[in-house]
C-alpha cells in the first residue's frame, strides 16, 4: 500500500515534529472527482461527519412533522455539539416532544465539551447527563423516528433496530454504495458507523447540496436538513468551534461537519460541489488543518471568511505556561485546486 | 521521503481506522543499531523521554549531596508524573530544601493528570499548582542545579541560562551528538528541547545502562539516576501508568520513559542496550503500543511482565456508553527481533 502525503504537520521552534497523512476528494453530484489526493477509493468511517444524511429518515417517517421538529431540531440532529445549555435543552425538548426523556438516550453521559458549560455545570452541582452527550440531538432524532415507525424505542441505537436499518438505507441511498457487515464498527456514541470509499462521501454531499441522483423525497429532506445545519450553526457544534463559525460565516453556501477520528465533509451548497478527507493516523486538529487549506481554495472565501478559515489552516499551539511553542499548519499538497 | 512503516493501528469493529507510523531503533552503546524500523536518522525532539539525561547536572554540580536530594528526588526529576499527592508533596519538599517554593517553578500548572487526584484536589476547593505539573520534579531539580551554581533561579527554564547550558551539555555527551539552534524548540514545561537522530538517542541510553563512552563521574551519575528510577517506579509516572507498571515488574532490568508526541526511550539495564522510537504523528497511545510490542521481543519478559506489555501492545477503546467498540495495537512490524 503506497503511503498518503503529508497533508498537515506540527512545527516546534524550528523544526517539524509531527506527520499527518491523509487522502482528500473534491466530487460534484455525477461521481466526477475535480480534485484528490492520496488514496480516495480507501473505505473510511466517516462517524460523526454524516449526520446529515443519517437525519433524512425524520423527514422519510414524517417524524419532523407529526412531532414539530423545525430548523433548529434539525440542525441538532446533525450535531456534535459541545453541551452548552441551548443543545441540552433543545434535546431535551425534542425528547419531550414524543413522551421521552433523556433516561431513553442510548449515547451514553459525558461532560459538557464546552469548558464554560462544564464549569457552570459541576459548579451548580450537576451531573453530566445524556442530555450533554455530543449526540444527544442525533439520537433524539433517532428516537423520534423509533416513535413515527411505531417500533419499541429501547435498542433503537442497535444494529439491527428498524431504525438504524433506515438510517443506514438512507445512508446508502445517498451514497450510491452499498455498505456491509464487513466493514462495520461501533461509533462512540454506540450506533453502527459503516465504512465508504471517501470519493462516494463526498460524491454524496454532492448530491445532497443538489438533490441530483437522489429521489425528490429524499432530494428535499436533504435540502432541509441543509438548510437547518447551515442556518442554525451554533447547534451543529458551539462556542470556538470550526464547524459552527465556518458555516455562520459561509452563510448557508456551505455544510461542513466534522468526524472523529479525522474525518471532515461538507459540500459548497450553491454550487453542488461535495468534500470529504480522512486524516490516516485520526488526529482532529490535523484533519481541522487540512479542511480549512482545502476550503481556503475551493470555497471562494471573501477576506472576513479567509481570515476565519486561516486561523484553522494553522493553529498556534500553546504551552502549560501559555507561551506558543508552534503550530499545526496544513501543507501546501492539501491546498487542492479545482 | 519514504514514509516511516505502519507500526500501530486501531481496528474499530472488523475494519482499520486509524494508522500509524514510525521508527524505532534498538541501539548498543558503542552505536551498533542491533534491530530498527523505518527512519532512525531523523531527527526528533526527544522531549520528556531524556529527562534523565537532564538529571545529570543534579550530580554533576553535588546538588544531590549538598540539598539531600535522595533516590525518590532523583525519580521524580526524572518523572512526567501524575499530580499524585506523593508526587506534589514529594516536589514540594525538593523545592523546602532549596529555600524556595511552587512560585518558583516556571513550568506552570495544570490539574492533576490522575483522576482521583484531579478530583479530591477539586472536591476539597484546591487549585491545580506548578506543583502538580507532569514535570514539577525535574523543575524542582533543575531549581537545586541552579542554587548549586550559586546562580539567579529565576529564568532557570530559558535557554540560554547557566542551568540549560549545563544541561544540553549533559545531554549531548550522552548522545554524543552536537545539539544545535537550528532544530530546537520549547518544551511543554517551557524548557528548551533539541532535536537528535532517533540511533543517537538509542546509544544514548545504552551508554546510560552502561557507562561506556561516558566519563566516570558521568557513568556513575547514570547509574545512580536509572537506580533511582527503576526502584521508585511509581513516582516517575504514577497509577496506571505504564512507565511505572513497566520498571516495577522489571525489578531494575528495564529502563522507561515516554515523551509527549509518541516518543519511547529506555534500556534493557542488564544487558547494556538501548531503545528509542517515535510515532510520526505523535500518538502517545500509538507510541506506547510500539514500545510494549517492541519490549515483548527484546525484553524476555517472564510471564507476568508479558501479562502487563501485552495490556498496552494491544489497548482496548470503549465509547461513552462503556461498549468496546475496538482496540489500538502494535502491528507485526513493530516486534523488532534481535
Amino acid at each position: 500500500m503506497t503511503a498518503n502525503p503529508v497533508l498537515a504537520h506540527t512545527l516546534r521552534g524550528n523544526w517539524i515534529e509531527n506527520r499527518h497523512r491523509g487522502a482528500i476528494c473534491v466530487s460534484d453530484a455525477e461521481g466526477n472527482i475535480l480534485a484528490s489526493i492520496g488514496d480516495v477509493a480507501a473505505d473510511v468511517f466517516p462517524r460523526s461527519a454524516i449526520k446529515s444524511m443519517q437525519a433524512l429518515p425524520i423527514f422519510a417517517t414524517g417524524a419532523n412533522v407529526r412531532y414539530g421538529l423545525a430548523g433548529p431540531a434539525i440542525a441538532l440532529s446533525c450535531a456534535s455539539h459541545n453541551g452548552e445549555p441551548a443543545h441540552a435543552e433543545l434535546a431535551a425538548s425534542m425528547l419531550a416532544a414524543i413522551d421521552l426523556d433523556e433516561t431513553a438516550l442510548e449515547c451514553g453521559a459525558h461532560p459538557p465539551i464546552d469548558p464554560a458549560a462544564r464549569k457552570a455545570l459541576f459548579a451548580q452541582g450537576g451531573k453530566p447527563s445524556t442530555l450533554h452527550n455530543a449526540c444527544s440531538g442525533k439520537h433524539s432524532g433517532m428516537l423520534a423516528v423509533a416513535r413515527a415507525l411505531g417500533e419499541d424505542t429501547k435498542g433503537y441505537s442497535t444494529r439491527m433496530h428498524p431504525v438504524q436499518q433506515r438510517v443506514r438505507q438512507a445512508v446508502e441511498e445517498v451514497l450510491d454504495y452499498p455498505l456491509t457487515e464487513s466493514r462495520c464498527g461501533t461509533d462512540g456514541c454506540s450506533i453502527p458507523t459503516w465504512a465508504a470509499p471517501i470519493h462516494a462521501i463526498a460524491r454524496g454531499f454532492a448530491r445532497m447540496a443538489s438533490g441530483t441522483g437522489l429521489s425528490e423525497q429524499t432530494a428535499a429532506a436533504a435540502r432541509e436538513i441543509f438548510a437547518a445545519a447551515t442556518s442554525h450553526a451554533f447547534l451543529v457544534g458551539g462556542t470556538g468551534t470550526f464547524d459552527s463559525e465556518a458555516m455562520a460565516a459561509f452563510d448557508g453556501r456551505l455544510m461542513l461537519k466534522f468526524g472523529a477520528d479525522g474525518i471532515y465533509c461538507g459540500a459548497l451548497v450553491d454550487s453542488g460541489i461535495g468534500f470529504a478527507l480522512k486524516c490516516d493516523d485520526g488526529s482532529v486538529p490535523a484533519a481541522t488543518a487540512m479542511a480549512a487549506a482545502l476550503l481556503l481554495e475551493i470555497a471562494s472565501p471573501t477576506p472576513e471568511q479567509t481570515k476565519i478559515l486561516q486561523t484553522r489552516a494553522r493553529q498556534d499551539q500553546r504551552n502549560w505556561a501559555g507561551h506558543e511553542v508552534g503550530y499545526i499548519e496544513a501543507t501546501e499538497a492539501a491546498r487542492l485546486k479545482l
